[in-house]
């Protein structure tokens, strides 16, 4: 989802925001509240961790066993490493050695999904995102053995435990350490992927998966270390991976229901959704998240053939087509704006207008399909009304014939993502579709995608072009280049270019594990 | 009692160290466990803290109303000042302004039982004692309205909250806060004192009892912010004022039986005892502490009239005199020892062989009196020939006419707390010790009383041999001046000629509420 980063220095939060409540919404989506499932996992060795380069590296360093066996005072720290990412509650027991525990024993542990959090210095971390992210914590025990009282949920894969003090006459040894892991998704319920796939792609497919089930809680979370909740543009392409995977359908509906549920001023869809203490939806809107409900609602009925929420929540998929209209100038484009209105990519540079339309015309077509299905004519013709208009609107003002791009903005800005979103509104016939997606990549404009959200839509654009062939090539390049440098999980940054790169000055901060990366997933066992 | 700092110095921890338990003397402690009983504090005011010269002081800032109409973001602090000192569990609720809280709050908080536990850096602390005791802790909450996370009991006077870091989309608030505090002392048993007496003297006496309230949990603790534990040569000191005040006399046959029921080698009453996870004693052994359950036991009966306890645990009373009789060289004087095996005062450059004659027969005096009470003619015969011989010895081997003082160790070291102990083991006529205690005021040897727990021996001599008058200014100059420089309960370290002294390197980690130092209270009630 989109960073906070953006939210911070460009707050669109409005001034007037109420939020509108459906009741028996937000009924039906407490009553699909997933069951969490529990397992356990245990380490599986001591490693140390050193940098190289720009990167952290983990070394295999001992058995764990060998670490428990060892006393630990003033100062000693060790790290382990749980063999892959998890998320859940870690359990780690310590006991006192030596002559009775006469003061407290005050301990810091460290979590990181990778070995880059380890080793990083949070001290020095002064970003513009929350340090209250830094998945670390101090605790005094006063009474061994006893349990380090970690009440929070980590996501991680390496532990690192310090012990800041004990006292001279006590040392201390690990006892026992696991964690409780929680998931909604069913490994069980995994659908196995093509079996003659290769193995690099199997492993790539992997990835996504565990992806997704780490985000799968009582809510599709866009990381789980960071931030935790529901936001809809991560939301869509989460649940695309589900019909692939883990086919949790009622988790789908929920999200639905929670975002028609607890809407903002005259009934838009929010760019996120708070769950707890209440439901709640956040003061931030965005264009194409707002609009995205739509195809994401219509894509449900598809793959479960649920006619009486599709009916149910319409409404509120036409409410945000109708909203969006509002937006438009009088040639028929979405106007332009100088705050942080639409999100599209991660991308400071980037002009989001000729993106926008593309967006809405997209979803115009989901809305349309959606109007017909049920029969609904008035709001289809409507729809078909605004689709011709949108779609004219961008071929006679946004499109330049000599640059043969679609431009955005006062300063007519070409950028890759404006060409990919108006391929996936259709403007184009396929042909002329397939023609500007290989002059994009040919041409290669300054302004490129980002985030791995972005990277989706493209290779979404090239799937729906008949440009398989093009696809796995890509997955190897972009998903595949993670899982050599050693993902567990796809991270919410990853540029192939600048495999180091962290846009927030440290990479303690960045989520390793988000759900807008795991789509690799849904191309390999949907489209290859 | 004594600091760890000798302790983490000059440890005796014996190395074939083993425990012998009574099984049956632990159940009577056990079924003895007082009820906590809990009131609720809230704050007073806002205050700020600021150095003066070498001592911090607390001033009134603002209301607790307005600190509560305040919002906090990262990097902001409150100070509030709960009016007297508590120990207790506290309970900060803390709600989110602004935008949904979309990152964790992660706020610190510090007590202390004065304003220089809140003004010193304890980043800079590199004491000896484990820095495990600072009162401090950092949180994380991940959804708000929510209660900081503090799961420890806290002794203290003054309540820091720094907020860590929040979002820029939100900041906090205190919705509540309160301390649920803990004693086992009823405050509603608390005998008032003397009408008549001066106010200054009242207020003394009041600081004493609240001392001994703090202290009073499920054993007698030394301190309840450092080192919360039952220790011997406290636990006296304690029930003398407890039989004044509170009168909870089940709390100091509790105690008495834990002692018993968890020996050391020998069935050896430890120098101290933990009680959590489980009784056990701690591998520590002081000379005078071991004695000094003799008197504590004879004086437990004196104030209730419990001779079934008195029997039960007579033969432990004995069994240290015959331990201690075990010291003695051919002369029949205490051993020296290069190690620290005997704790009499809180200075490293004290010799302790004088001193521990004069324990040693001082104790001698109450097993006789219990070997007499309970008829025990045998145990009685045995004690009065050791009681002469060790008189005598005192009087023939550390005697120095010369000088009119008792001397100690092979430099013949001459201090104050030889002279005190030989007073109160009475080796002297009243008349002879009186002229003793005159001298050592006019010579005033250089190797002083420093700590309270040696002051009271000084007083406790005084009272014991006539000197009334000399109390009442003693009182004043020593406890008075605590109260004049603003102790809500006495310190376990006060020096009048250098208030501002700290022997550790830093005042936070002092313990500002002492059991040892309570016992002005004792002195004022019994002896004015």
């Amino acid at each position: 989802m989109p960073q906070e980063k953006a939210i911070a220095t460009i707050t669109n939060s409005i001034a007037d925001f109420q939020m509108v409540i459906n009741d028996a919404f937000l009924e039906k989506a407490e009553m699909l509240c997933p069951e969490i499932l529990h397992h356990e996992a245990r380490p599986v060795s001591e490693v140390s961790i050193s940098r190289e380069g720009n990167s952290w590296k983990a070394e295999w360093k001992g058995t764990v066993t060998d670490a428990m066996k060892r006393r630990y005072g003033r100062g000693d720290s060790l790290i382990l490493d749980f063999g892959s990412h998890f998320v859940g509650y870690p359990h780690i027991v310590l006991k006192s050695v030596g002559s009775p525990q006469d003061a407290p024993a005050y301990v810091a542990v460290r979590f990181g999904e990778t070995p880059a959090e380890i080793g990083e210095s949070t001290a020095d971390y002064h970003g513009s995102i929350s340090s209250s992210w830094l998945q670390e914590s101090t605790s005094h025990m006063d009474v061994l053995p006893g349990e380090i009282p970690l009440h929070r949920r980590y996501a991680f894969r390496y532990m690192q435990m310090t012990v800041l003090d004990t006292s001279p006459k006590y040392k201390l040894m690990i006892e026992d350490i696991l964690v409780d892991t929680v998931s909604s998704a069913d490994e069980r319920a995994l659908a196995p992927c093509r079996e003659d796939l290769p193995e690099d792609l199997k492993k790539i497919d992997a990835v996504g998966a565990r992806t997704l089930y780490e985000c799968m809680q009582d809510v599709f979370e866009d990381g789980p270390k960071r931030d935790r909740r529901l936001w809809m543009g991560d939301f869509r392409v989460q649940a695309l991976v589900n019909y692939e995977t883990f086919k949790n359908y009622d988790l789908v509906r929920r999200c639905l229901y929670l975002f028609a549920g607890a809407c903002m001023n005259e009934g838009q869809v929010g760019a996120c959704l708070f769950t707890a203490p209440r439901v709640q939806v956040d003061d931030t809107a965005l264009f194409d998240y707002s609009l995205l409900y739509v195809p994401t609602l219509y894509e449900y009925f598809e793959a479960t053939g649920d006619r009486e929420t599709l009916e149910e929540l319409s409404e509120t998929a036409f409410t945000q087509l109708r909203i969006a209209a509002g937006k438009l100038d009088e040639r028929g484009i979405v106007r332009d704006d100088p705050s942080w209105w639409c999100f599209l990519d991660w991308n400071s540079e980037l002009n989001k207008q000729a993106g926008a339309q593309g967006v809405y015309i997209y979803c115009l077509r989901y809305g349309l399909a959606i109007a017909e299905l049920l029969g609904k004519e008035q709001e289809a013709a409507l729809i078909r009304e605004r689709l011709e208009e949108a779609a004219g609107a961008a071929r006679k003002y946004l499109w330049e014939p000599d640059l043969g791009f679609f431009v955005s903005g006062e300063d007519r800005q070409v950028s890759w993502i404006s060409q990919v979103w108006m391929v996936l509104a259709g403007v184009f016939s396929k042909e002329e579709n397939c023609a500007l997606l290989r002059r994009l990549k040919m041409v290669d404009p300054r302004i490129r995608l980002i985030s791995p959200y972005a990277h989706h839509y493209y290779v979404d654009a090239l799937c729906h072009n008949g440009m398989e062939k093009e696809i796995t090539e890509y997955i190897r390049g972009y998903w595949g280049k993670m899982v050599e440098e050693g993902a567990d999980c796809y991270w919410e940054v990853f540029d192939p270019l600048d495999p180091d790169a962290s846009p927030y000055g440290s990479k303690a901060i960045l989520s390793y594990c988000h759900a807008w990366s795991c789509t690799a997933s849904y191309f390999i066992r949907k489209w290859l």
